[in-house]
């Protein structure tokens, strides 16, 4: 099988990547997978730790999905999204069974950024109002006003579109506010987000849009009473509140979407963004959830955007078989449980030995190991110390996620208790061998 | 059957549908198709000459696609963009196989809006310049830029995004230059052209963007000549020539491109994005193929742009059968063949028949009928009429594309000689009933 994986890199340099110089090519060329591994042309066996892009929730190539897609392919694998369909109108109750009460419907597009683009449409024209608050810290997808309300690095490149405003969200370890307890970080983000509403002119702002765990700055689970005073504020301003669950959502942080964990629960968003985790990815997808209230504005009135293959059969079929599975087999139960009894206590642990680890956050399958070169100061270690790891990671068939100063621990939901045991050695090994270097 | 049809019209409930207003609802619901045939879940049959969003290039459920996305979804479903994969890379050499020369890479993103979204960012880092020209009868997608470098009505409760610049193309029936021989509205149109790009500032403008051959704004085929004097009036200025190729391209118009079809092949572009015809819309796909040139900006430069599903296994190997298929039973030669000598034809005969068509466009499998209340003032018909021809073409089993004032005729480039002459009756009676009412 070598000439195959030969032929994928000869190739791969016909193929433009996102997010980088295209003279550095990949070398791993992935052949195959199943559950938490993947596997190259030469039968090599990876531990996947990263869930790809963090999206291969339910683990890689699950049977049931597999087939549901086959047989929707064989009979109808596209259809306009102006006519009904059946995979597709059971693929949105499917997702509304697990939504909160008083979400009537769904919009599906073909992935997170249209989602996040249609939702602040929705926001736009549901309250005539035109900015869309947002965090620094997060990332909310590359297209055009999806990349402007992204808070990261990745938007500045990028800042084509007009009526966003950034603030800061509540982060402790790494304070803004000069915070030294959760409920003085929450306080003190609270009241700047209203602070910047109000500065803005509360009313000019359409949405508040926050990704509910923010996933690739760093996994910053909100401190209790967080989210739950975000709400406040919106219903004080009418403001409409997004919740970008694209990421977090569909068993990663344990739940089936991270606003159920997060406060109990107790934040309940106008709209919710999705991707990701809704498929695993395995076709692509992402959507909306929209509140009774929304939907009604749009009852005799155009809603102004679509898309061809909204609502796509192929990926209506997958999200079917994905969400069945995943009740079935009670994965997001299972991505709970192992997420507070194996990875978050072993991860302690870890941090206990490496004092490279700043800070370990996360729940479920959702985890961050935030490094740092000094624990007093908490520096950031340098971006070569992450690059190290996750290739001494890489040569020992673990695949981890990194971003900037972090490795995130984040595998499919479906992830073992020794599969997690043999990661963490691996990632043991290769920090004390990175920090003795 | 008949309960999965109530089924899927009541659960149609719970999806939100794109470009309407939610009470009015879809009443027919496709269970499956083949070639250019659908059918319901009674097992009626109706012939699509609609190609649904005129996407279904090569006709539905193409037993080689669906062998091919099932194979690759037993496999390896879903794979990160940074990976190489093999799956990938063959879609990127299918695809390059039918490009000009000079085209290096290809980028993949999950529909056409994307791919202008990228398509745009490309042109805006490699020019160092910030506008981008496209035309007011143009459609490029919905998010934030595309929406708004669209040109058409649905730009504008939309336009958030910064940079635009809309000018009036070539389009002799409605002449924005007073123009009455092709020859001159081409003239006038590029000069208004680069008239506009002058009072812009030329040192400004990033990219002029074109539908090769503007689609859902009526199948407007340029005049010879506008296409080259557009890619001379870009060289003149530095300024990056980006065809919109998603709707026009593989097999639509007649060639792999359009520009391949349209001025003989004489303009080439910089950068060329395509989707919906590239596989289909089997699975949610799109692109932007690359110049030499502009990939070597990204050479060692950080390309800013990426999205989770870039280069999707599942679309990859939906692509790289679609082509094969395309190539081995010359369904783009039979597309340019069958619209010369059949459907070109009997759609001028058709003209000749009913004063209500105005004008007959096309080429390929890519027709509009310009329905007109008057010849001589080319007043088009009211929306009530296009309406009525729909829904009694839909009674009749037969799906029609429409838009504004037009029916536009885009079957699947397999479509038949006899399926041509069927679908042509049931027009010819419509129309004649229409307007007899």
């Amino acid at each position: 099988m070598t000439n195959d994986r030969e032929l994928a890199l000869e190739l791969d340099r016909l193929v433009f990547h996102s997010w980088s110089a295209q003279s550095k090519r990949p070398t791993f060329a992935p052949a195959g997978g199943s559950g938490s591994w993947l596997w190259d042309h030469d039968g090599e066996r990876y531990l996947d730790f990263s869930s790809q892009m963090v999206n291969v929730n339910i683990g890689h190539a699950h049977p049931r999905i597999v087939a549901a897609i086959a047989e929707q392919a064989a009979v109808l694998p596209t259809v306009a999204p102006s006519a009904a369909n059946l995979a597709r109108g059971r693929a949105a109750e499917a997702i509304l069974r697990h939504a909160p009460a008083g979400m009537a419907q769904v919009f599906f597009t073909n992935g997170g950024a249209d989602a996040i683009e249609n939702a602040i449409r929705m926001a736009r024209l549901h309250t005539g109002r035109d900015k869309v608050v947002s965090t620094y810290r997060s990332y909310h997808g590359n297209t055009g006003a999806a990349i402007t309300a992204t808070g990261d690095w990745r938007r500045i490149p990028n800042e084509y579109a007009r009526g966003h405003v950034h603030v800061f969200g509540p982060f402790l370890y790494r304070s803004e506010f000069d915070a030294s307890t959760a409920e003085e970080e929450c306080r003190r983000a609270l009241r700047h987000l209203e602070r910047v509403i109000e500065a803005e002119g509360a009313s000019s702002v359409a949405a508040i849009l926050l990704e509910t765990i923010p996933g690739t700055a760093g996994i910053l689970v909100p401190p209790p009473g967080y989210l739950a005073g975000v709400r406040e504020i919106a219903d004080r301003h009418g403001i409409v509140l997004i919740l970008d669950e694209v990421m977090a959502g569909f068993g990663r942080a344990g739940g089936w979407f991270a606003f159920d964990v997060v406060d109990d629960g107790a934040a309940r968003p106008d709209l919710v963004t999705f991707a990701k985790g809704v498929n695993s990815g395995y076709v692509p997808v992402g959507g909306v959830i929209i509140s009774e209230e929304i939907a009604a504005t749009f009852a005799d009135r155009v809603f102004p955007g679509g898309l061809t293959y909204s609502g796509h059969p192929l990926a209506a079929a997958s999200i079917v078989a994905s969400i069945s599975a995943m009740e079935d087999e009670r994965i997001v139960e299972h991505a709970a449980q192992i997420g507070a009894e194996v990875i978050g206590p072993a991860l302690h642990e870890l941090a206990d030995r490496h004092p490279m680890i700043g800070e370990v956050r996360g729940a479920g399958v959702f985890w961050a190991l935030d490094l740092v070169s000094d624990p007093e100061t908490r520096e950031p270690v340098a971006p070569s110390v992450v690059a190290a790891i996750k290739a001494a990671c890489l040569e020992r068939r673990l695949l981890v996620f990194t971003a900037d100063n972090r490795v995130h621990v984040v595998p499919p939901c479906v992830v073992t208790a020794d599969e997690v045991a043999t990661a963490l050695a691996i990632l043991d090994d290769v920090l004390a061998a990175v920090a003795a270097a």
